[in-house]
């Protein structure tokens, strides 16, 4: 049974300013809990139904703290309009960035992308190609807003995200490290041999680069669009196109 | 000054049931009706306030159906929370597929695809990429719902959507005709070399492409993960890769 103030606690974590004060967040639905439970985030308590814990009772008898609660329970917790079976409580974490880790491997950057649907979509498709590291701008979605947990499908606990001034950061990288960026008027994406280390920019679709950070890129590319008039791509789409031609490229030249 | 009849028959568009009894649906937003205005859609009416007639006056004056409304009449008669200068009345429109012409080029096949924002993202995904025509099951989710609409980001008026048994097309096809589709293990795509005319069908993020649609494959292709435990793509996102390797594929080969 749950006390109001619990409920009130719980429901309360939907919201960025809640999520800020208490370091904790939430995660909803048996494959995002699952995923959660197999990552190195910290779990402070499951809340679920009976029907969840039969099914996952090797899971369950492994959990410190376990809390089976009715399916109108649930529905006073979730930020679901159908709440799935399970929710739990877990600490949110802050990843530390090294410039080493950043300088040896291919990263995505971020500058302003505020849908929590196309921030979530992209660190699933980057976790997808093997990307480990997405850097954003400090204006970009946080990245435990219910929506992005569950657009990632759980990939938010495999890929870390840093928020950084992304001007100062590219400026203090070694002065040959690719810093790649898509414009409408770059090279075309297809013909560009990615190295193994770099990192690309994707703007949001209404602002595009911002500028600070245009003048810092060394590569402008361009996905070409193909006898059609449409004026662009959604930005979490450009995103996956981009990972898939640097993914492709470094296979080919390995 | 609308009428009440006039609020509650806009707003009912909202609602499926009300878009296939009437034939009619609506369209909101600066870019999207613009887009409709260019596009062969019949248009019935316009509904705008006084600053996009003033933005827009060459286009409001060739307008034969142009109603001003104040900003709170534009609230009573949008789906939007926050609507957005105008909304546009259109017929529906029912396309009429030509077995030549699904033969003579590339097209995508949706299997099953019932999120409006996934279906509107691939439709506007194809069209950058030059793909004209999308054949889809016909419970996948109707094209003109104002979520698919919106996420479409105006490419519905150029991609031509066909609702139809794809096992009975599949088999309407000259016997040679390439027909691919994505599964968890069929060959890489980025080694498939894909002629001008073909068909890539893609299934449902859960379901996959069903049996009686799969068995009539003949090939299977599949999006390598790399390095990964991600499990797997959204579908508009693989719906994406496709797009992008199909075409890059066609002018290599061109």
């Amino acid at each position: 049974m749950l006390s109001k103030n619990n409920i009130q606690y719980l429901k309360s974590l939907q919201l960025k300013k809640f999520r800020e004060k208490s370091g904790e967040f939430v995660v909803e639905g048996p494959k995002l809990v699952v995923e959660l439970l197999k990552s190195d985030f910290a779990v402070k308590s499951v809340y679920a139904t009976i029907d969840w814990i039969k099914q996952n009772i090797d899971v369950a008898n492994n959990l410190i703290d376990i809390t089976e609660v009715s399916q109108s329970e649930l529905e006073r917790i979730s930020g679901f309009k159908t709440p799935n079976l399970v929710l739990a409580l877990a600490k949110t974490k802050v990843h530390i960035m090294s410039l080493d880790d950043i300088q040896s491997d291919f990263s995505l950057v971020l500058d302003g992308i505020s849908d929590p649907g196309n921030l979530g979509t992209i660190i699933r498709t980057a976790d997808w190609y093997g990307i480990r590291n997405i850097i954003v701008s400090e204006d970009t979605v946080e990245y435990l807003n219910p929506k992005v947990v569950q657009a990632s499908m759980g990939s938010i606990f495999r890929v870390a995200i840093y928020y950084t001034n992304v001007a100062g950061l590219i400026k203090s990288l070694k002065p040959d490290f690719p810093v790649y960026g898509t414009f409408m008027d770059g090279k075309n994406i297809y013909n560009e041999n990615f190295t193994e280390a770099g990192m690309l920019i994707l703007g949001s679709e209404s602002h595009g680069i911002r500028e600070n950070i245009e003048k810092l890129v060394k590569a402008r590319l361009h996905i070409p669009s193909l006898y059609s008039k449409a004026e662009s791509l959604n930005v979490s789409i450009a995103g996956a196109i981009c990972c898939s031609e640097i993914k492709r490229s470094v296979l080919k030249n390995s």
